[in-house]
């Protein structure tokens, strides 16, 4: 992997492994990578806190990992996870963090 | 949209409308996002190069955006496209970028 062109960071996209969903886009260091790979759950690396953190830690909502894709520049990772708990991934109690669509200009694009 | 947490950036998730394969993760700036929305076709900025590209400008696979949604926080956003030329996303030859998975290790985690 390749961690030099973000800091230290690559994105992580989280799909439902059943639904195909995309539920959320976190960021990883090595550090964070390592420890989903051990512990088996989405473990993140926190910009605004500075340290990592496992999804649904408090909330009880883990994601756990079934698969982990690498893209073709070694730089982003596709985590095919399992959403455990309620299987609400987003904190507004959402399934999915992506649940507003960008509103069409007045020209009808997008 | 909050360009400021990665100097002007959100990571795009480019995901296929019909299959919902994720195809590949781009960058975008806040240029890079009102071209895809006046163009509808996906237009990335280029860390390395420093500049705009739009997917596909010499390949011709390029992906018309059907949808753009946008997660929780403001800093990422998702695309649906549809696939064009001949549908090979990943400058390898493959539909998607993430085309590899991460070995197990000793242990059988992933």
């Amino acid at each position: 992997m390749d961690f030099s062109k973000l800091d230290g960071l690559v994105p992580a996209v989280v799909q439902d492994a059943e639904s195909d969903e995309v539920l959320m886009v976190g960021f990883m260091n090595e550090h964070a990578l390592a420890e989903t790979m051990r512990t088996r759950f989405a473990t993140f690396f926190s910009r605004t806190r500075g340290k990592l953190w496992t999804k649904g830690e408090t909330s009880g909502n883990r994601l756990e990992v079934t698969e982990i894709l690498v893209d073709c520049d070694d730089d982003t990772v596709l985590l095919k996870v399992k959403r455990l708990g309620d299987g609400a991934v987003c904190h507004t109690g959402q399934r999915s963090c992506f649940f507003r669509a960008l509103p069409e200009d007045a020209e009808g694009a997008l």
